[in-house]
């Protein structure tokens, strides 16, 4: 059976992606990260969606330095954000090397579980303006993790995925359903309240998503 | 005044950098790694170091497979070498996407302490045959590095130096001597008893270069 490590936060992205690599057929091994992060219950989030996925979870503690972004510094409002300004800047929100560090984690447990791949949910239409998101930086990351790593040098680089790449909220959305993805289980706002703030990029990301895919979030449906 | 992150295991090699550093006007901040490695006293002798040097350390505690390694496997043995096989194959002590791990580490902290350099003690002429030490996977991180961080992106993307690179052991030892480095703190020995164990690889490396650069190894002085 092949394997995977699934990068994993809790959003929509990343179970999508879970459950799109199970799809395909991965034995797949989930990858958290607490750093610190305001919105800290995302990771409640990817426990139960690895539970419901039945694919073993490791949260990673990662020491990262917490002032210099929105999401993790106490110093720092995370911004109402404006909808026709996402994606225009690097937000506030940016973590110093973020993906940079959960990928080299992934590597490293991907070549000691003896996985093929990684798979995470990056994607680049509707997103934040976060350069660790890019194609052309996730090209990069493939080519230094092939030759860096003893797997790489024997021909056997892990492959690095992210399915999603070019789908818009919508599409991952509609997707999402399809693949019985429990939505309602998902974490988005940054902000990390009881409930979703509907005012930081995510959760506007992540509204106008449902919007346009034409459904309700179920996230957000009383609960009975 | 410029500022730098130095990777300081606690070794000749990135003691000796470190001391590069500061010689290069470099206000550095070191990092070291506790990844659960058999000779975690070399962190202790990293946190002397560094306060010798005057700067301040950080070390960061990081989960990666420990099965994985001879380094880190209570599993495995660190097992006697020859000093013509050094260097020849990927070595038992390999541990998957350790310098990609610790400079991504490097990398967030650089960004975040607007650092622009990070120095690290890889060299490939006495090495023990890590494909993260040589010099064509430096290149591809530094590329992956401009393209995935904020600084990059406004092309002040943090440079990563390796002095060290193409210069013999023997040639580190004399240059660690010029720069005052104290080579009596440095700590090699891959198995971490109370002294060193004289037949690892990273002991044979070391005492070949001091053999070669016609000093003795103060580490290895009786103490009075």
């Amino acid at each position: 059976m092949k394997k995977a490590i699934v990068l994993l936060s809790g959003g929509i992205d990343s179970a999508t992606t879970l459950f799109y690599a199970r799809k395909k057929k991965f034995k797949c091994f989930c990858l958290s990260f607490d750093y610190g992060q305001k919105h800290k219950r995302e990771i409640e989030s990817a426990r139960k969606i690895a539970r419901g996925a039945g694919s073993p979870i490791l949260v990673i503690k990662v020491d990262i330095p917490k002032w210099a972004s929105a999401l993790t510094s106490p110093a720092k409002l995370i911004s109402h954000t404006k909808k026709e300004r996402i994606g225009k800047r690097i937000p506030s929100t940016y973590v110093p090397a973020r993906n940079i560090i959960f990928l080299s984690f992934a590597l490293s447990w991907a070549e000691a579980r003896k996985c093929s791949h990684i798979f995470m949910g990056a994607n680049v239409v509707d997103y934040s303006g976060y350069p660790d998101c890019r194609p052309v930086f996730l090209k990069a990351f493939q080519k230094m993790a092939r030759l860096g790593t003893k797997s790489g040098l024997q021909a056997k680089a892990v492959k690095i995925k992210a399915p999603l790449l070019f789908k818009s909220k919508a599409q991952i959305i509609k997707l999402a359903q399809q693949l019985g993805v429990p939505l309602k289980l998902t974490w988005s706002c940054y902000r990390g309240g009881k409930v979703p703030c509907n005012k930081c990029e995510s959760c506007i990301l992540r509204a106008g998503g449902f919007r346009e895919a034409g459904l309700i979030d179920p996230a957000l449906k009383p609960k009975k």
